[in-house]
């Protein structure tokens, strides 16, 4: 038996206060363009079945039970006490939050330690940053100066940055820092013709967002593969990354390659190669289910074992971050175990690698106590 | 035990009607650009293990005999007779055939329903009804006017259209639909320069049938992934169809990815994400053998399970609609029953999918009775 | 139980003679961008871990024991008599050395032979062969006209020629050969900026390369996949190697893709589609340990059994080629071994691929007794 006496959830978001419906919570296990087809469900999917395996026991249910008779009970609790027992029922014992959509719909960092009763830490969007910045901002050097101070101030408070760059215009950026002057007048483009709420996608304001983490030293957290629904998910495959990975290498800042699938292998190649370079191992996990053990193996194959991170990927509904964490530990549990049993480990080894990229690489990189 | 008592092979070929040579016999098991290499043969690959494995039964011998023992007694029962003996004990009830490869060597659904004795419809190949319409057209007008004509009449009687755009150009196409007078142009300059036989392989026209075939509102199949052997297989990655996708999201017609593999996640991913869109489960199963659990299994970490359709890809031998029906039945049996006994599945979750892939999302997308 | 009594090691490098320390050992068991990070070891591997797997029991010691115990006693017997136990504890009776590293650190084919008491014969690194001709070469056309002596003379004593094409430039080379005024244009813009040492990587004279070793009728081994750490791994994805295969299919001259992985599903395809091209199942499973059976696995789907060979990939520790051969063996017995199980597969087929697969195929191809 491998043991995870404690899990950092590396990444996730907070949970809806709001009580939910069938539909409104369908719609939070997956994301799709656009509602179920006719004659199907979103509740017949790894998500969804992995929702009614491990979440209905926190609840007093059977495994298993009807969707219908699961949010029957979910009504009855109240979305705060079924929150509740839900996220102290995950296992996890640290929050990293993003706090990066905006709205207020969603539990924050100090909500989710209450919640959770866990420690929970915040984790800063460059992108929304930069957006509340220029709601705020009359020209493009109030702007630019302000996003620097907020940058700042976020570095002092912040455990990491995170930034959507992959998922707003594709991982196909130029590697290096862009030009004060190239900053200058697509910040004057980008803010003129904005309205406020729009989103940043412009590829020289992002990169300029890169550049402002990593001279920060906080790590910093990358989107790669399975992100924005309608985008061409090639566009986020982490190899677009090989350019910016080699120019920060060296710079002293950690990059953290989350979700990855389908292409993790890539990104475990990428923290195979690079000292600087960590991978995610938990958010696909979420997504595939019961084929967790699997994603994660492969996962396993390139990666080093100091340089993988366990995260949920968790958003709105706190079954994600019980599904994340119960299957990340049951896959970790199986993989490493059949390993022991075939004689390729010893089990002093994969206990040591389990509480690695269940909770120490996490501490390390993010310099938690 | 996980139950499919019908089967719906939503994509395959008839048969070849002359009987076979160990030479011409073994040619039909891959595609392959040239004969196989010296001191090697098609026998030894996948597919060939597994008609060895479960085609010999039907014909009353032993599984695993030699190829030449199990040609002997093919002749000795003569093709039709052979034939019937291997579709009936494919456990196919429902085939879907795709008439689109040019002459008459292979049987049509009817003689598939007769020989099988199960339901069989048609499916459409759009390149091949506009070569054929071009074979009888004398102007550009004409072939247009003829050619909507035909889409129109195979409409009426076809329960699905089927695209090679992606093994004769690459699925990196225009996702819109091409201008009248782009159209116009594109079919004067490829009807001047046509010979009888000649296949259609231009953008232009090509996106101009898939637009037509949108336009009918019958589900519309697309080949990706494996195809053309001597094409770059990358050109056939269904990512590349991301914004013909998006193009025709919410017009009322569906897609369906066929084969898929190697990038079979990537269709999965599509079929996730966009209502719809549908992902075959069945092609890659024959080429890949002993191993189409995992592939199977690949396929069901990220489509919902109401966008999953089987289909053998068969095409020639009635082996190969054996091998795709028992491949996908035993790899469904083993995936999802390993599921159920993990715990990660209820058995009657199980039952239903199975039920559900196996033959309901097909009858549901094609409308069949 | 499967058995693999002989084993062609079809690709390898020798190994280092001098003693090495911790530090020096471990900078050998990955190929990385950069020391390991502050808190982790290249120990912590799937490398590492088969390393301490298997190699111990051949010095004397527990399998898994700690890297310093076992480089403790691996100083005790001196690296002479270590890699030795080693080589011969191996079970690979046939070494391939590609002799293309330029210094001259690593033992050679004939002293591989002694040192393993098995045959070794030499792979001439195309890409070396050239720099050597152009330190002693004058003019564009002395150095033109003796590397094509180079080459003939190279064809008559090696059994393989090997490029890294890939790894140097990227696979997306222009497949037709340049013409001569192309490649003389070439030598001179690199003659004229070269010094001693410095790597080719012209993709003309790269090209010139590739096409002189396809007339000389050898088999050519091309790098793929895995290669340089740092390089953009998608460069070297086998499919852009197609344009490549098809513009030599029917030369006569076989084609070997080395490594592949992650893309070696794409390399497999292509060993099933042109009779010419060859798959190397061994060097990734180095890479990957306790996955070697999946990815092997992989291999195995697409790729006819007689188009695969067996390699350790290993370069500087005999601890590499024991583990690549022990993974292998390992791997293809569980593998084969589980398809028996199954009914997938017979033993007796079983028996023959596996010998196919790790001697049979590259005694064919390499012409070996």
């Amino acid at each position: 038996m491998i043991e995870t006496p404690s899990l950092v959830d590396q990444y996730c978001h907070g949970v809806l206060r709001t009580e939910l419906g069938l539909g409104t919570f369908e719609a939070q296990l997956a994301r799709t363009e656009g509602p179920p087809a006719p004659g199907t469900t979103l509740f017949d999917t790894q998500t969804g079945f992995a929702v009614r395996r491990w979440c209905p026991p926190l609840l007093g249910l059977e495994p298993h039970c009807t969707p219908a008779r699961y949010l029957a009970r979910r009504r009855e609790l109240g979305p705060l006490e079924a929150g509740r027992r839900l996220l102290r029922g995950s296992g996890i014992t640290t929050y990293l939050v993003d706090t990066g959509l905006p709205g207020d719909d969603l539990t924050g960092p100090a909500e989710m330690a209450a919640d959770a009763r866990a420690d929970a830490h915040e984790t800063v969007r460059l992108e929304l940053l930069a957006e509340q910045v220029a709601d705020t901002s009359g020209t493009v050097e109030s702007f630019l100066a302000n996003l620097a101070e907020a940058v700042h101030t976020a570095a002092a408070h912040a455990v990491a940055f995170t930034s959507v760059a992959g998922v707003r215009h594709g991982l196909a950026l130029a590697p290096e820092p862009p030009g004060p002057g190239e900053v200058r007048g697509a910040a004057g483009r980008w803010l003129a013709a904005r309205r406020v709420g729009d989103e940043l996608a412009d590829p020289v304001l992002l990169r300029h967002l890169l550049w402002s983490a990593v001279a920060s030293g906080l790590p910093l957290q990358l989107h790669a593969g399975l992100g924005e629904p309608g985008l061409r998910i090639d566009r986020t495959d982490p190899v677009l990354l090989t350019g910016f990975v080699r120019a920060t290498a060296g710079l002293g800042t950690d990059l953290v390659l989350l979700h990855g699938y389908p292409y993790h292998r890539h990104a475990a190649h990428l923290a195979g190669v690079f000292p600087h370079v960590y991978v995610d191992s938990g958010a696909a996990l979420v997504r595939t289910g019961a084929r967790a053990a699997t994603v994660l193996a492969e996962i396993l194959e390139l990666a080093p074992f100091g340089k993988i991170l366990f995260s949920s990927g968790a958003r709105g509904l706190p079954e994600l971050h019980v599904v994340g964490a119960r299957l990340f530990r049951d896959a970790l549990g199986r993989v490493l175990g059949s390993w022991v049993a075939e004689g390729a480990w010893s089990l002093a080894d994969a206990q040591r690698v389990a509480g690695m990229v269940a909770a120490e690489n996490a501490r390390r990189v993010y310099g938690l106590k």
